[in-house]
């Protein structure tokens, strides 16, 4: 082997020691650099290092996530909708009057101009109705066969695929620095436990999130439990720091949002006179995602977007501070 | 040195030495031998053993708890319900009314043959009357004020010195072996969150109980929470197994409890068809602690004792299963 080349090895292997080195110091490479990276580094940084006065034992390393916009897609109706529009079609045969009455008349007419404008109580009917009469085990397998199949309507792709890899990446993070990263969602608890803990690496005793009844009976003999078609908790709004205190029992250091349903969550969060951090991911990016806030039907961002400002929560600007948005965009 | 005194000296170390091994190997050194023991470590053994027919993986090995009468005293009256007494006697010159107004009235005259016979409506009066009106994190302290010095009627010692020896070791030995030691109990959450964690290590999140409304609002500017004189979810009977659906997301693989407000927990757990473990402590101790099972107003052992039989559930026989009751008799 000549000199020649043994130097060119030599370079090639330098230089991937270099790539690997960078990556290894960069742990969110898929934020640009700027303030928003900046916050959540700083503040990982700050409340992790011994004798800091900000320093956090592990045990109070609480992070909460919304997930619908926080964590994966939300547009153009949140997935646990389209779940619950499919199962409408899919249990029709059973239900011959469906024909005659509303709600579910115009789902199988596929009007979905109509179906935006649902009221809560016409949104809750369709969600009961779809999601009880089973086992939580049993409603685990259904969500999770949806799941393998169901495409978003746009990106023709599973919606397991279109989780935000950089925030795939802040979960990763938070957790290598001792915390603990909630899910806290208005969406099913028993929903997101289909996915979550495989995507998010988030287990099912983290999860806090909307529920049904559910009740405890013997049926051929074994016991078990069963969902019931009434709402038990509705985890969104002032709903989610009253789920987080039952659920966890300690308030959150860190808390990431994208909408109004996120507010209480946040501001309960950061308004403790402490080092604290708050997020909002705020959809700027119509082209690769979408571009939504204010006017917003889904994933509504108004109030937090003026709370940002006055409690310094750090707001992701989704075009400019995300080099890629989805996993699959880094291949 | 002679060499007389160097064997001496070898001997002693000898001694040591086994003393040492004998302790490692017994896990539950507070425990006799016997089938009860046996079942505990022979359950353990083999779902934690690779290539075992039982194995199985740490995200699957949950065991769940009951704490009164199961991790503490619970005689003569729930220690919970002795906070609620003496918060109405503290409380008491803030409410002249309650001199003519029942259940108070009986609770400040130390009427307590009246109170044993309270119907669960005074029962939750109490309750609520004494454990709302104030934040989470007050409640908390109030607790720990509480727990700090009240002293049990009998033994003369604070509550929180009556837990049960042979249950500390059986968490410390099941969490040595992978296993999530989840509290779900009848009590409040929130009351047993003041001492959970320090007195089992057992964290805020993995305890599951009874608990109050609380709402989200905003007092003085700062948000926070605060609890309602309302009930909002019963952590009893049936209710455990839905409890422990919502907050786990997994079935428990093995459960501990002492009274009929156990069975449901017990029966979902065991009766899976796989090697699961159900553990019933029976009190048959007059003389160390207390003697009572189906006749008893407090921790009633009656369908849970019959069930046993049927599911095979371990029952400790304290009197003749535990070589201590309570710590402070090691020393």
């Amino acid at each position: 082997m000549g000199m020649h080349f043994k130097w060119l090895a030599m370079i090639a292997l330098m230089a991937v020691w270099a790539s690997a080195a960078a990556a290894q110091t960069d742990p969110l490479p898929s934020w640009s650099d700027g303030p928003t990276k900046q916050a959540i580094i700083g503040f990982v940084t700050d409340v992790t290092r011994e004798g800091s006065p900000d320093f956090l034992p592990v045990a109070q390393r609480i992070a909460t996530f919304d997930n619908d916009g926080t964590l994966w897609i939300e547009q153009p109706i949140y997935v646990q909708f389209a779940f619950a529009l499919d199962r409408v079609r899919e249990l029709a045969p059973q239900h011959p009057e469906w024909s005659r009455t509303q709600p579910f008349k115009d789902v199988l007419e596929g009007k979905m101009e109509a179906l935006a404008g649902l009221g809560e109580h016409a949104a809750v009917e369709i969600v009961a109705t779809t999601h009880a009469g089973m086992t939580p085990d049993q409603f685990l397998q259904i969500v999770k066969n949806w799941l393998a199949t169901a495409e978003h309507p746009r990106f023709q792709r599973r919606y397991v695929e279109l989780l935000y890899q950089p925030m795939l990446e802040v979960l990763s993070y938070m957790r290598a620095n001792g915390f603990a990263t909630y899910i806290v969602s208005g969406g099913g608890i028993e929903f997101m436990r289909a996915f979550a803990p495989e995507q998010y690496g988030i287990p099912p005793e983290q999860i806090v999130g909307s529920s049904i009844v559910t009740t405890f009976e013997r049926r051929d003999g074994l016991p078990d439990l069963f969902r019931l078609p009434k709402v038990n908790f509705v985890d969104d709004g002032p709903g989610k720091p009253v789920g987080i205190n039952q659920h966890i029992g300690l308030r959150p250091v860190a808390a990431f949002g994208n909408s109004d349903g996120d507010l209480e969550m946040l501001q309960w969060t950061t308004e403790a006179g402490k080092r604290r951090l708050g997020v909002v991911v705020r959809h700027t990016d119509a082209e690769r995602e979408y571009a939504y806030d204010r006017d917003s039907k889904v994933g509504r961002l108004d109030k937090a977007l003026d709370a940002a400002v006055l409690d310094r929560w750090a707001v992701v600007d989704m075009k400019h501070d995300w080099k890629v948005i989805f996993p699959f965009e880094k291949r």
